[in-house]
C-alpha cells in the first residue's frame, strides 16, 4: 500500500494574509466546494477570533456536505495566566463548530520572553491545557509549533519540550512550523528525521514558508525526513511570499515520490481547481507557475519545440495530461519554422515546409511583434493572420467610423455612449448605445449594428477583458496591449488588440473575436440575411 | 577565506525562452549593465547561431567596458559527422568574440539516439572535439551537460563518460543541467557529491529548473554537494516554468551559507536590480518574490505585525536592509488597529489609540476595499484618507465636468479630445485638450486648467499608468481598479481609482495625485495666484 500524507490547505487563512488576497464569505465558499472536490484532506478555513465575518462562514459552512475534506478552525493557545475554558479565542474557536482545530503556540524561547513576555513553563501550561481542552471536546488536534525550526535551532531541548507538552495535551498531529522561512532543506530534513524517531506514533507535519524559495522543497525534504501531514496554500498565497504551494507539492509527492496526497482519479483536475481558485481570488494564475501554470508545458525555442515532436519527454518532465494541464508550442520571433508550420498545418494541411506563404506568415508574426503584438496568449487571433494569408478572407464588414463620448457627471448609471457606422456588404448601418464605461458602450454599439447581418453574434458573450501598459514610463500616453477573451456555449477563444489608445485597441480585439466567430461559421447561417 | 561560488546568469538567452520576454538590442545592453555592477561572474547573452539580432548585440557589446562579469555565447556542440571548424554554428559562436563560451551536448542516451539519432561514440567525439576547438581559439569553456541529471539515472555510465569528454576536450567547467526541471533535491545532492569526487579539479556548476519549483532548492543542494558555479536568470524567467532564480539563490548563498558570490558591498543593490531589470523586460516584478519583492517583508495578520513591532527577527528570516528591500505594514481590513495606528501617527504623532477618529479611518478603509480600492500599493491615497479625515482638507478644485470625445478615424495623430471645466476658489476654468487615448487628453486638460493657480504642477510627471480589471466575468462592464504612479524629480507617489468606467477611475487616481502634490507643497507657492 502506498503511503499516505494528509494534506491541509490554508488558503483561507494563512492565503489570505497575503497581500492583495481578500475573500467574501462566498468566495470562501467557492475555494471550499474546489478543495473538497480535489479531495485535500483538511480545510483550515479561518481565524473565528480575529473578524466576525468568520463566524458567518462557518455557520454557512455547516451546511455544506463535503465529500473528502474536514473544515479545520484556527486559533492560538489559551493567554497566559488564563485557563482556556475562560478564554475568549478558544471559546470563538469552540463556536466555530468545526470536527477539527489548528492550535499554534510558541516553540522559540525568544518569543516566549520577548514577544509573550511569560516564562517557559507557563508557555508549557498554555500549549498542554489548550490541547487537552479541545480534545475533551471531541476535536481532533493539530498543534501548530510555530518557529519549530528556528526555535530548535536556538535551543532544542526548549523546542523539543513544546511538542511534549502538546503530545501529552493529547495533540494528534504536530506540525512543525518553519514560520519566518528561512530554513535550508538540508536542516529541514535532518530536524524532521529527530522528531519522527521521538514520536514514532504521532502524525508530524511540515509548515513552510517561501521566503527564500525553496517552500515546496523543504516540504518534499520534510516528508523524506518522514513527515505525514503537509500544509500549505494551494496557490502559494500567504504572508510575505508566501506559503508553500500545494499545487506543486501534491503532484511532486504522489507522481514523482509514489505517495499518495489525493485520490489518485482527481489529479487530471489539478489544473482546473487551479483556475478554479484563481478566478475565485480574482487573481491572474501566474503564468510560469509548476504543472498548473499556462507555460508549464509550453515550449518556445525552436530546439525544444523540434524535440518535443521528436519525443514528448525529450523536454518534458511528466505527461501534462496526467495533472489536466497541456502542451503548447509558443509562436514567437524565436519560434522555429516548424512549430508555425504545426500550427499552420492544424487548419491546412496541405502548407508545406518549402511554401512561401509560410515564410510571410513568419515576417507578418515578427512585424507585429515588433508592433507590441503577442500571439502566445491570443491564439485566435493568430489564427485569423494565417487564414487571412492563405484564403484572403473578405472582411465581414468595414468601420466607416465610430465616436465614443464619456463623461463627468453623467445621467442614467451610464458614463459613455458610442455611436458607430459601418459597412455590410453595399449596405450601410449606423447604431448606438449608452454603457458603463467607453469599451462597453462601443462593444454594444457594434454588436447592434451588426445584429441584423448576422444573428449568430447573439449567442457571442465577452468573458474577460485584460488590459496591458506596455511602456510605462510613457504612462497615460503609453501603448496598450487588449486581450478579450469571448465564449459561445461551446467555445471560448481569445483575441489581441494593440494601440496608444485603449479603446482603439479594445476595438482591434474585439473586431478579431468577432471574425473568428464568423469564420467558424458555416457561411448560409451568418450570410444569408445579407 | 570564503569559499567562492561563480554566478552565470542566462536571463539573456535562456530568460528570452520564457513566454512572453522579448529584448531589444537596447534592453540587452541594459540588463549586461544592471547586473555587470551588481558583481555577477559570468553573462550567458545568447546563441548567435540562433537569431541575426545576436551579433549585433555581442558586436556592441564589445564596446562596453564590463567591471565583474564576462560575457559567454552559447551554443551546442557542432553536428554529427562533421569537425566544429566547418560547422557553421561553432563559427558564429566564435564571431561573437565573447572570452567565454558555453557549449552544450547531450549526456542522455534516450537523446543521442532518438533526437541526434547518432551512435554514442560519435556524441562522445562531437563534445570532446567542440570543447578543444574552443580552447584552442583561447576561450574559456563551459560545458553544459544537458539532461545530465536524467541522462545519469538513466545511463550513469553514459552521462560521466560524456563529462569525462568535455573535460578531456579542456573544458574549465562542467555545469549538470536538470534540463526538464523534474529532480528532486536529494537526488541532485547524492548525484553532484559522485561526480564533484571524480573532477576534484575541475569546476563543477548547476543549472536547474523551476518544473517542480525547486530550482533554488536544487541549486543549493548542488553547492553543498560540492558545486562551486550556479547558473540561472536573475528573476527566474526562462523556458516553461522558467530556471533557477538568482535573486533567491545569490543571497540565500551569501547570506545564510557563508559563501561569496557577488562582492558583500553590492548585496544591499539586489532589489533595485530586480527592480530595474523587471522594467527593462517590461514585466511587473512578481510581489511574492523571495528578497526582492515588494510583498518580501510585508506584514499583514495583525499578529505578525505586532510581533515585528516588538522584535524585527521575530517574524523576519533576514533584514530587510541586507538586500535593499523594506518593511512594510499593510493596510487591510485584516490589519490590526496598531498597523494603521502606526501609519497615522507618521503625519499625527498625537493620534493615540483611543481617538474615535482611528475607528473612523479603519471604518472608510473597509468600505473603500469592499468598493474594490486597495491602498497596499497606493500608500498616497490613503494617506489623502487620514489627511482629509483629521484635518477636513479643503478641495484644491472642483469638478464641474468633463467630455472626452475618442474617434476612428482621426485626423493629426490625436484620436481622443477631452474637454474640461473646475472651479478653483470662487473661479470657473475651461480648458480642452487633445491626446493619445482618452485618458491622456484628459490627464492634459486637467493640467492645462489648473496651471494658472498651481504652477508648481508643472514639475509633476506621470511615470507608470497601470489597469487591473476586477471582475472580469463582467468583461467590457467590468469595475476598474487603475494605479497612477507620480513623480516631481524629489518624489515618487501613488494613487488608485476605481469604477466600471475606466476613464472615471483614471481620473479619481488623478484627483489624489495632484491632491497629494498640492497637500505636500508650503502652502502660500501653490495658492499665491488665486
Amino acid at each position: 500500500m502506498q503511503r499516505r500524507v494528509t494534506i491541509l490547505d490554508s488558503t483561507l487563512r494563512d492565503g489570505a494574509q497575503g497581500e492583495g488576497i481578500s475573500f467574501s464569505v462566498e468566495d470562501k465558499l467557492g475555494i471550499v466546494r474546489a478543495l473538497d472536490e480535489l479531495g485535500v484532506t483538511y480545510l483550515e478555513a479561518g481565524n473565528p477570533a480575529s473578524n466576525p465575518k468568520e463566524l458567518e462562514f462557518f455557520d454557512r459552512a455547516a451546511g455544506l456536505h463535503l465529500k473528502n475534506a474536514s473544515l479545520v478552525a484556527f486559533g492560538s493557545t489559551c493567554r497566559k495566566d488564563r485557563s482556556p475554558g475562560e478564554d475568549a479565542n478558544c471559546l470563538a474557536l469552540l463556536q466555530a463548530n468545526t470536527p477539527v482545530v489548528s492550535i499554534f503556540g510558541k516553540c522559540w524561547d525568544l518569543h516566549v520572553r520577548e514577544i509573550l513576555r511569560t516564562t517557559p513553563e507557563e508557555n508549557l501550561r498554555m500549549v498542554e491545557e489548550t490541547c487537552r481542552f479541545f480534545r475533551e471536546h471531541g476535536k481532533r488536534v493539530i498543534f501548530d509549533a510555530e518557529h519549530f525550526f528556528d526555535g530548535y535551532q536556538a535551543n532544542p531541548d526548549f523546542a523539543m519540550e513544546t511538542l511534549r507538552a502538546a503530545a501529552r495535551g493529547g495533540a494528534q498531529t504536530l506540525a512543525l512550523c518553519d514560520t519566518n522561512g528561512g530554513c535550508m532543506p538540508g536542516d529541514i530534513l535532518t530536524i524532521t528525521t529527530r522528531v519522527c524517531a521521538e514520536f514514532p506514533r504521532t502524525e508530524i507535519g511540515i509548515h513552510a514558508h517561501d521566503d527564500c524559495g525553496m517552500a515546496v522543497a523543504n516540504s518534499v525534504c520534510a516528508v523524506q525526513g518522514g513527515a505525514s501531514h503537509v500544509q500549505g496554500t494551494f496557490l502559494g498565497f500567504g504572508e510575505r511570499t508566501g506559503n508553500a504551494n500545494l499545487s506543486a507539492v501534491i503532484p511532486t509527492l504522489q507522481l514523482k515520490c509514489g505517495l499518495s496526497c489525493i485520490p489518485a482519479k482527481n489529479m487530471h483536475a489539478l489544473t482546473a481547481t487551479a483556475m478554479r481558485i484563481a478566478e475565485i481570488a480574482n487573481i491572474t494564475l501566474h503564468k510560469n507557475m509548476p504543472f498548473v501554470g499556462r507555460s508549464a508545458f509550453a515550449h518556445k525555442a525552436g530546439m525544444h519545440a523540434d524535440g518535443v515532436l521528436k519525443l514528448e519527454r525529450s523536454f518534458e518532465h511528466i505527461d501534462p495530461v496526467l495533472v489536466g494541464n497541456h502542451r503548447r508550442f509558443l509562436m514567437s520571433e524565436m519560434t522555429g519554422k516548424s512549430a508555425v508550420l504545426r500550427r499552420v498545418q492544424k487548419i491546412y494541411p496541405e502548407i508545406t515546409r518549402d511554401s512561401p506563404i509560410l515564410t510571410s506568415i513568419v515576417d507578418e508574426l515578427k512585424e507585429k511583434e515588433h508592433e507590441g503584438y503577442q500571439y502566445e496568449g491570443a491564439d485566435s487571433s493568430f489564427e485569423l493572420i494565417i487564414r487571412k494569408r492563405i484564403e484572403g478572407v473578405e472582411p465581414f464588414f468595414d468601420l466607416i467610423s465610430y465616436k465614443v463620448l464619456d463623461e463627468l457627471p453623467y445621467d442614467n448609471n451610464h458614463s459613455a455612449t458610442a455611436t458607430i457606422k459601418i459597412r455590410v456588404g453595399g449596405k450601410v448601418k449606423i447604431a448606438a448605445s449608452d454603457g458603463d464605461g467607453p469599451v462597453n458602450a462601443l462593444d454594444k454599439a457594434l454588436r447592434e449594428a451588426l445584429a441584423e447581418f448576422y444573428p449568430c453574434l447573439n449567442e457571442v458573450r465577452l468573458v474577460d477583458y485584460k488590459v496591458r501598459v506596455m511602456e510605462p514610463k510613457d504612462a497615460t500616453a503609453a501603448r496598450v496591449r487588449v486581450l478579450i477573451s469571448s465564449a459561445d456555449g461551446s467555445d471560448i477563444w481569445t483575441t489581441v488588440g494593440v494601440s496608444q489608445d485603449i479603446i482603439e485597441a479594445s476595438w482591434i480585439a474585439l473586431v478579431d473575436s468577432i471574425e473568428h466567430k464568423l469564420c467558424g461559421q458555416p457561411s448560409p447561417q451568418c450570410s444569408s440575411t445579407i
